[in-house]
């Protein structure tokens, strides 16, 4: 089904609030959920107010959100227990600010938990002029490479560069699979891909239920491995657990550098947009129609949807959210 | 064959400043080629001082090292096209300095080429208590994701924890195969593994004079062709030429962090030392023998080799460099 822009934002705050999350950060998560609709991000999208009122529930109400150390170029946040979609846009608002005024900006969050697409919060800062790099690591679900047993979330990390057009966007994560993808297959009753689980005993597993229990397997090896654990280390230095028993304590992290201190900002942005080109123009492989550039389809995606005004959503999930929502 | 460390730092030095060097520069690429040896990456090691004397007598000779571009938080530098193993040293100490006194650095060197390990470099950072990240684009030899045509280096990304013990290092690289090993297949008229490259036609080749005609393929798939692309437009930030058609113009980016802006170093130093350890108390899956911790086989390998105080030399190669030294 379909619902309009605006009828999807205010079906999503409806529900937010409803939980008990206040309005002006029900309407920042709300904003969020539908951007990666428009983006064709649809399991990121508003199936994940049923997962974040489900959380918000287990939880005592969040406190304020602080900052709790600063310094010329940095600063630290405690999230309040707030979720993370909220706290993100005050680390890297913040970041942008600091940015602004002394050229480079390493701001942390912690003591919050679900952040969606992290691509949302470095283009927020690129569509300033900004170069952002954010990472965050997560509820442990993956093991290390050559090991069993979970450690690391599923630890993405993004970077966004500005451009003279958008900003070029790269957002990837470090583990094989994903808690949204595992939780998907679970309740479509479908099997993983081989290769992405091992069970608590350490065998291979398709079983979502099983991957749930035991671990999720690094992407990429034991250089995958290695960037998840790095991912780690930066959420560790900004107040994270160690390793994350449950839905808490993310440590979110954000370097932001304003490329004016580097090379004439003009200059840089030219540099984004011709190696853009030089992508596009790349030959492509036997059975490749073209070479994509990162993030470019996330993109032309939301102009395509944004200009038709629609928000295509399952109708289960339309139904669930109407129930949050009081209204079944 | 073997030498000593002295013998060997010294007829590293001798070859480079024959060929034109000059003697402190010589003296800071031997040490970093000698580590390597002794961390047991031989290849990267002392048959380097052929590849880097080869480039050298190439070009005209380097200026001097120069901060053309300084902010509290950054700077960037004019390596005078020295080779990046010296150019490198001046870039993580002057990251070193201003981090000490303002919490934070971004520093940015490009008019440079061929840099050795990046662990070196940040290993450098973290053993006086920073974070510190670092990346460089090369040569252009690896083609995007989908695509054939060559545009990004072997980028390669390195990152360092300080800790309670050594630090813990990760360091990897983007593209399926390193210059360095198509160089060496190609030497002893090997094939190249499967998947690693394609010939100028945009077919699949494991010939080792093909690959370099044609390109490399990116590792991990698009998620490590975006990596790399990021490593490349971080490059670009700090001057590099958008592609690289020769060895030259890498863009070398260091950010380095004092860990005290963000949390008590103490406490961060004994986090990682203690997420090491839970690394390597995780249960192996079965046939392999234990999780290894990044960089840790490495550390380990130099503290053996070093108390045995000797270098490991293929006597060709050992023999090539006393011929540059005049010796043969």
């Amino acid at each position: 089904m379909q619902l309009s822009i605006a009828e999807a934002t205010d079906l999503a705050i409806r529900a937010l609030t409803r939980a008990g999350i206040k309005q002006d950060a029900a309407a920042l998560v709300a904003a969020h959920l539908v951007d990666a609709n428009l983006c064709g991000h649809e399991f990121s999208s508003l199936p994940r107010v049923l997962a974040i009122v489900e959380e918000f529930r287990k939880k005592a109400p969040p406190g304020p959100i602080r900052v709790v150390r600063e310094n010329a170029c940095s600063a630290v946040i405690d999230g309040g227990d707030n979720v993370a979609y909220v706290v993100s846009i005050t680390a890297i608002d913040k970041a942008v600010d600091i940015c602004r005024k002394n050229g480079v900006a390493v701001v942390g969050a912690n003591n919050t938990w679900f952040s969606g697409r992290l691509a949302y919060y470095v283009e927020r800062a690129a569509r300033q002029g900004y170069v952002a790099m954010h990472t965050t690591n997560t509820t442990a679900r993956v093991a290390p490479y050559g090991g069993i047993d979970r450690l690391m979330g599923t630890n993405p990390l993004a970077i966004a560069f500005p451009s003279d057009d958008d900003p070029l966007i790269i957002d990837i994560g470090t583990s094989a699979t994903t808690w949204g993808d595992v939780a998907l297959a679970r309740t479509k009753g479908e099997p993983l891909a081989e290769g992405v689980a091992v069970d608590p005993r350490g065998n291979p597993t398709v079983d979502p239920a099983a991957a749930l229990e035991g671990a999720f397997l690094p992407w990429g090896g034991h250089r995958g491995s290695g960037l998840s654990l790095a991912i780690q280390l930066l959420g560790i230095l900004v107040g994270s657990a160690p390793v994350i028993d449950d839905v808490s304590n993310y440590g979110l992290f954000f370097l932001v550098i304003d490329p004016d201190i580097l090379m004439p900002a003009a200059q840089y942005k030219a540099r984004v947009s011709e190696l853009r080109r030089t992508i596009a123009a790349n030959r492509p492989m036997p059975g490749m129609p073209r070479v994509r550039v990162p993030g470019d389809g996330s993109l032309q995606r939301r102009k395509e949807r944004l200009a038709a005004g629609v928000v295509n959503l399952d109708e289960r999930v339309y139904e669930r959210i109407r129930e949050l929502c009081g209204e079944r």
